[in-house]
């Protein structure tokens, strides 16, 4: 169960076995079924969560019922919504499981321990902290400046090759602001290695 | 030229006298008068950037030409670009000082020196890291999801009150991805506590 997390920790820190091990004790283990919830609008987010296989997306809706894809976790990612966390006020995301999932879930009280007991993970969640400023600052400047194209070509680029195939094409849509039909037709002009149109229909809110 | 960084160190991490003029060595002082660019696209990010006085913004220009601006930064916040700053690749983005500023500069080399020498700024960096992240997931969240209306009122909450008072109003409608005579309308209607009709003229691109 936590081996992938400890392949993680391997590459960023050099813990001794005996600080794995203890390690170990501030997780804990979650499954979730395909569709059930990991954190839901309005509660506090308790958890960051660490998924050792499965995918999950988070999510907000707006007053106006539309949903907005923030941000896709598979193997290896972490997710929650730092903010809830950090401040225990409640979270405005839904975090959903898109497939079965074997989640590590680490509480604030177990990070803050964590981080006094084994100091060296302040280094791994300042470097896993960095990550996601980058990833997040990425997706950011692409929400804001990119065409739809733009930002399909830059989400396969930038994601394992089987990714796109494991989310629901309505998802990979919304996560891009655009229609399930101009995905449909980006990806077929794409394949056909035709310029794609600029799309027209991003979704206006 | 230390007294803010100093103090904002004191805010997260206890440090000694002795680590406080450690860590001063590791900057270096610089002052940008209004206009003049930290950063251009194109160029390597080397330096991160902590803000003693004075008032800066980050924007993007897409293909088609357009600005779109990614952050402002105050005193005693941090600027730059984290992916080019860590990756050495060169940035998309541009940092332009709005007023005359007084800059204290971390290059790479500098900030591993400091983390390697005094450990304590593992910490520093990972709870400045998490806050930067949470700023930039909320700006995520309301450039998908809110109006324009939504997203002013959430900037004038969140941010100094002479703050809106020292931006450009162009460039504050730039932030807001809507245009200066909506921004203006959307004042009016505010100040006078009419609720504002929404803004139907989000730039697209």
């Amino acid at each position: 169960m936590f081996d992938l997390l400890f392949q993680k920790f391997d590459e960023k820190i050099n813990l001794t076995e005996e600080e794995k091990e203890l390690s170990r004790s501030f997780f804990i283990s979650k499954k979730l079924r395909r569709k059930q919830y990991l954190l839901q609008e309005g509660d506090v987010c308790r958890y960051l969560a660490f998924v050792e296989k499965g995918l999950l997306r988070s999510y907000i809706v707006n007053d106006r019922g539309h949903e907005h894809i923030t941000q896709f976790a598979f193997e290896g990612w972490w997710i929650g919504d730092q903010f809830s966390f950090l401040t225990e006020q409640p979270s405005e995301h839904n975090i959903e499981a898109i497939e079965d999932c074997e989640l590590l879930l680490l509480s604030k009280q177990a990070e803050d321990e964590m981080l006094e007991r084994i100091p060296k993970f302040e280094r791994y969640f300042r470097i896993l902290l960095q990550n996601s400023l980058i990833a997040t600052q990425k997706r950011l400047a692409s929400s804001l400046s990119q065409t739809a194209e733009e930002r399909y070509s830059e989400l396969i680029q930038s994601c394992p090759e089987t990714l796109p195939h494991r989310i629901p094409q309505h998802m990979l849509a919304s996560f891009l602001g655009i229609t399930p039909e101009t995905l449909s037709r980006i990806r077929k002009q794409l394949t056909s290695g035709k310029k794609a149109q600029p799309a027209k229909d991003k979704v206006q809110e």
